[in-house]
């Protein structure tokens, strides 16, 4: 064709995109994102060491963390590999799991509350006072000189002393645990002594001391017997369970799983190799079974820098005992600074075989050795807890680059901030301590998240009531009624289908309105590319439904519905890309399943129940019927899945005469009632059945003990007066009275009657007898 | 703090983003997307005349623009305005509503079945047959002459002479339409013509008569009547109806709806002031109530170019006169290429006030005005079908920037391919014309999809049986399968909680499958910015699922399941973006609500298919344990569960070695399938195995058939030739041969060998005999 279109020029740009910047920990400003390669994004986060329940701190951390991750991918569209590991080999999860273990142990062993077992834990009780409460003492005061020594009253009286707690709460933080661990001891021994003394001594007594005791006696066992605790599994199981709940808990949060998961135990023929190639490299040297890094000679290298996030806190000892952990050897170091790679195990913690003997990995090598066998020797992002940076994150960088020869391991260092709860620290010795089970079940998930996002990733949270039912409730109202105004609208105006009047109502209050999105729209990203800003956007979110709800008020039933619709659709979508979509169906896998809009969960629900209960009939139906070995063990499985397994789920099988049980959908909680109800009933029955069938052989004994005479001894003394009767005939019927005088034709009669139904009680008397022998 | 953090280097990028890319039609060419104003996008979409049913078509425009909408605003992240505008004021509405309108106020009119009706509507079925039947006679051939006065039986013989109607078929595609339609009429009047004459005059008989032949009584009361429908609202009801049924086709096709929608009859005072501005400017004049571009005058201007997307089809009479509607009037027009602005309303057509008398928009000018209204003087994105860029888009451009004296108000023109049938064009003539409704209930809106996601947005489609049961059906199948599988998988695991073995399985396979999806998503983004180049992305998803396919499989219950389940998530995000979450709840108010145990059918149903499984399991177990009578019976209950009772409801339970059964959740369809095959292959098997019983029972036959013959018969006939031998023993050996000449020893020997054989063989006969008796 040679007819040629007219040039074309591209557009002129009248406003520029902005760039996602991060605050980055690396150079404490907020630089431009760059990921390394497109739009691929290696992010590697820190993860929890699981020995106990996640609390707050970990919610905190885990939601923000869980809020960056969704920005970053679904609003700014980056592919993200998001990698987290679990601390599975950790100081804290050897002591607790060793601990556990031991007072089990003591537990099953001590079935009788003795003057020995109450003895020991009194000595137990005695040492932790001295070495714990009695801590908070005034400085220069001796600890309870002789305690040991001292009676019983006398303890009592000093414990009991209430001046001298009050001198020692105001002196130590901690003190005020210590002396409620210690109190709760002090009472179950002093009720221990009591029953004692009263001759309570079965297992029940024995198991309240112990239970009483639990922490206390914990540290006497783990220091005398600790070492010969060698199995593995004790340890793994401990830390398997912590993980499970702490995922429990994260789901329950709304957090989403890590895209790759790696465990610490998984882990040590890798960690081995790479501690043994820093070695290699010249920064990390063996003593005595340990393997340490070597900080100075790092530092001095120069390609590289130690301590790149905190420099200054490089001599820190308290921070850097911490990192090194409670069982930790101080010995070996060449430097202060230089920290454990490698651990030689003492007994009784778990060991792997290593070029250095039987050990286990330091805290800060896992990191760096699971997240390089991942993303190899740079990742784009890296994030947790700030209260990880010394020495943890300072340390695993180290490790890589010493590892990997390079300068940097690492991009951009995302450190979230610390959290306080009313104003102070979260500890449990102040008592401020909340797990995240205890919260979810005062605020939703959904609550706790708006509380995190209107506050910087970065800064310090505050979490207090005030917040969470002052402005975290006030926020969550105002959506929650501008969404439920304008699906009303809508469901209105689609009922009423097009308009006939032909006006159009997209006028300059509409132009308007549409531009203030647009403004939102934009001054939304702009505050996400700044760091993060969720509380700048969710305000902008916030100023742009308050201006919808001017408009809407303003116009009546003249609105048009189109421009709130899809302010609305712009502000749930965002909400929801925030992870604050609770209850939402989101098919993460596939691409979307029929959704329970069809039905009632009980409509739903009902063929698949009356197919499996179905089952059941029919195999219970066989089991009756062959009455052979099968029978018991099919109904017991058929009972525990009536009883125990469905019953969580709100199923109730009855089962009905028929053979064929009818079933039911009931709340969970009224079927775990009704079936602890049912048991206890049963139990009720069959005790009164017990005192029945007890009470009748009772009736019995004493029936049959009035046979115990035999005819003979009848009417001769003890079971007669002496001198009743003074003459008897061979079968000892009496024969004549006290005074001589022959007994009477009706006497003589009555004696023999009696006699006869002796001699027949005595005859069941001695079967009887014969029959319990 | 003196210590300073070491200097930190920006990351070096080791590959770049791609860039979006769109096929602008008004370059013809893949230009790089430049929005104007940030991320905001603004998007003009070209919607629908409203007057009848939606068809394939529109199915394969709108659903395709959606893809592009949903790619830019879900995948890319822009901040899209999509208008979209509803033609309620057309030529082809106008007739039809008036037509509507005429016949039903006929039939109203005729409650009886007279002479007089039927005399005309005999005649309107004359004037039919001769302006559009008999166009289809051959060049040259006159038309029917004085068919008015011919007899009824010389017509009816005309019309049913098959000849004539081969004729005409051969030489116009709409003969066979219009052929239908006359005769459908022209039986109605026979039917008529004898109810007539049998008395048969009522309603029911008048009303049958006006409804067959509805198509051809409106042309004619159009013709006589049109002019005196005046009522506005006529017109508006009809377009409000389509429109109606419009939006409810798109939302079952799960297109959404535009955030801003305008309607011709809104704007038209809006167009008015436009068309005024356009005049004043110098690009239009006004002619007899008319007025018209000059395309001349704006063509001869320096800053403007007429017709920018199609310059060669200018002159195009064809084009322009559909262009500008079967009501128009060919006067007034100082060039051919001109074209209306403003058309002065004849009698019978809706009118608006304007400075040039009563009259309504033309076609073209709606969109400028409209769009116009949203967007002012410049968009970033203009779209719709590929048949509409000439004169339509070119003309809405000129008209716009005549108006805004600007050189470009369409920045980037994506025009959607051609639909074709089976290779052929759609048309209602061509017998291949399928209404939405029609093609929903054979294909699932996902299926829909699919098929114009796998063709290239902007090429021709050619949607055939073969594509939908052959291609869209094996990728469908194939997704399903492999989300099928991973979340069975997934659930498995989650159910197993935490492993215990101490070996993570994040080897070299499953580092080159996460390489694979990191690969997958850089070739997804880059087919996407290569001008949404869909069908390779689909491919792309494809090739990696079955990589995923290819590990599963490869590893058994070895596998890393974390990397299956990422592959599925992160597809199944990529398959909802496109539009295909069919069935999915989106909130898309609001931030997700918070339903009584919300969850997808799949979540509430998992926790109790896995206990009535584990059930099913157990009870296996023992009876495979037992061994005794009951293993048959429950084994047989067990497989009835999972091969009868589970099968419709979707439920799959695939036993594993361990016992343990995988619970999947599939469409009963292809359970049922499955189940079927498998039932098919074990009787073909069980037949098989039959068939070699029996033929092993024949030759068992045979040979103890051998043994029919008692041994002292064996050697008298009828078994040996009359006269071999000449006398027998007792036993019935032979003595004597033929010649009366005693055996020979060694003859002897050998019938005496033959004669116990046969006692044998014969004896066996007897006890089978008795056996089988």
């Amino acid at each position: 064709m040679s007819v040629q279109q007219p040039p074309w020029s591209p557009p002129v740009r009248t406003a520029e995109e902005p760039v996602l910047k991060l605050y980055n920990s690396l150079t404490r400003t907020k630089t431009e994102f760059v990921p390394s390669s497109g739009r691929h994004v290696k992010w590697y986060n820190c993860g929890p060491t699981v020995y106990d329940a996640s609390h707050m701190g970990h919610a905190r951390n885990y939601v923000t963390q869980d809020i960056l991750r969704r920005i970053v991918s679904d609003y700014f569209g980056y592919d993200v590999h998001f990698v987290m590991n679990i601390t599975d080999i950790d100081d804290k999860i050897i002591l607790r799991a060793r601990q556990n273990h031991l007072v089990e142990r003591f537990r099953e062993q001590h079935k009788a509350l003795t003057p020995d077992l109450l003895d020991g834990i009194l000595s137990s009780w005695l040492s932790y006072v001295q070495s714990k409460v009695s801590k908070g003492l005034p400085h220069g005061e001796k600890p309870a000189p002789g305690a040991e020594q001292e009676s019983w009253p006398t303890l009592v009286a000093r414990f009991q002393d209430k001046s001298w707690k009050q001198d020692c709460l105001k002196r130590d933080e901690k003190f005020e645990m210590h002396f409620t661990a210690a109190n709760k001891t002090f009472t179950a021994i002093q009720s221990s002594r009591e029953a004692l003394e009263n001759g309570q001594c079965g297992e029940e007594a024995a198991h309240a001391l112990v239970d009483e005791s639990r922490d206390i006696i914990a540290l006497t066992l783990d220091k005398e017997q600790g070492s010969t605790v060698t199995d593995h599994s004790i340890f793994r199981s401990l830390s398997a369970y912590w993980e499970d709940q702490f995922f429990q808990d994260m789901r329950r949060l709304r957090v989403r799983d890590p895209d790759t998961l790696t465990r610490v135990t998984e882990y040590v023929p890798e960690i081995v190799s790479f501690v043994d190639g820093i070695i290699k490299n010249g920064y990390a040297y063996e003593d005595d079974g340990s393997v340490y890094f070597d900080t100075r000679a790092f530092d001095k290298a120069d390609t590289h820098d130690y301590a790149k996030l905190e420099p200054w806190s490089k001599g820190n000892r308290e921070l850097l005992e911490e990192g090194e952990g409670a069982l930790s050897v101080a010995t070996g170091r060449r430097s202060a600074a230089d920290f454990a790679l490698w651990k030689a195990s003492k007994p009784g913690e778990p060991s792997w075989p290593s070029p250095w003997g039987p050990g286990r990995p330091g805290w800060h090598i896992e990191c760096s050795v699971m997240a390089s066998a991942v993303f190899g020797d740079n990742m784009d992002i890296h994030s947790g807890g700030i209260d990880l940076a010394f020495p943890h994150h300072d340390n695993e960088m180290a490790q890589s680059e010493a590892y990997h020869n390079c300068s940097a391991w690492v991009n951009y260092f995302l450190h979230t901030g610390h959290l306080h709860i009313e104003g102070l620290k979260m500890s449990k010795s102040l008592k401020n301590f909340i797990t995240i089970d205890e919260i979810l079940q005062r605020f939703s998930a959904r609550q706790l998240r708006l509380a995190f996002l209107s506050q910087l990733w970065n800064a310090k949270v505050d979490f207090s009531e005030a917040l969470m039912t002052g402005e975290v409730r006030s926020i969550e109202t105002m959506f929650n009624n501008f969404f439920t105004t304008v699906k009303a609208l809508v469901s209105q105006a689609q009922a009423e289908g097009p308009r006939l009047d032909g006006t159009h109502r997209y006028g300059d209050a509409e132009k308007e309105l549409t531009a203030r999105l647009h403004d939102a729209q934009a001054a939304f990203r702009a505050a996400l590319c700044d760091s993060f800003n969720t509380p700048e956007a969710l305000d902008v979110l916030r100023e742009l439904v308050s201006r919808a709800n001017v408009y809407i008020n303003s116009r009546g039933g003249a609105l048009e519905i189109s421009v709130v619709e899809r302010i609305a659709r712009w502000t749930g979508q965002m909400l929801r890309m925030f992870g604050l979509g609770e209850g939402e169906a989101s098919p993460e896998i596939g691409w979307g399943q029929e959704i329970a809009g069809a039905g009632t969960r009980e409509e739903i629900l009902m063929p698949y129940l009356r197919t499996l209960s179905s089952f059941r009939d029919g195999v219970r139906k066989v089991a009756i019927a062959k009455g052979d070995l099968a029978l018991g063990e099919i109904l017991a499985l058929s009972d525990r899945l009536r009883d125990t397994d469905l019953v969580p789920l709100g199923v109730a099988l009855d089962d009905q005469e028929d053979g064929k049980a009818l079933v039911k959908l009931v709340p969970p909680a009224e079927l775990i009632r009704a079936r602890d109800e049912k048991r206890a009933q049963e139990q009720a029955k069959a005790a009164r059945k017990a005192a029945a069938v007890e009470a009748e052989r009772q009736k019995k004994v004493q029936k049959l003990e009035r046979g115990r005479v035999p005819p003979q001894e009848l009417f001769r003394p003890p079971h007669v007066d002496a001198g009743l009767y003074s003459s008897w005939s061979a079968e000892g019927l009496p024969l004549t009275d006290r005074e001589g005088k022959e007994l009477s034709k009706n006497q003589a009669k009555k004696v023999k009657k009696d006699w006869d139904l002796q001699r027949r009680l005595h005859e069941e008397f001695l079967a009887w007898q014969k029959e319990t022998q």
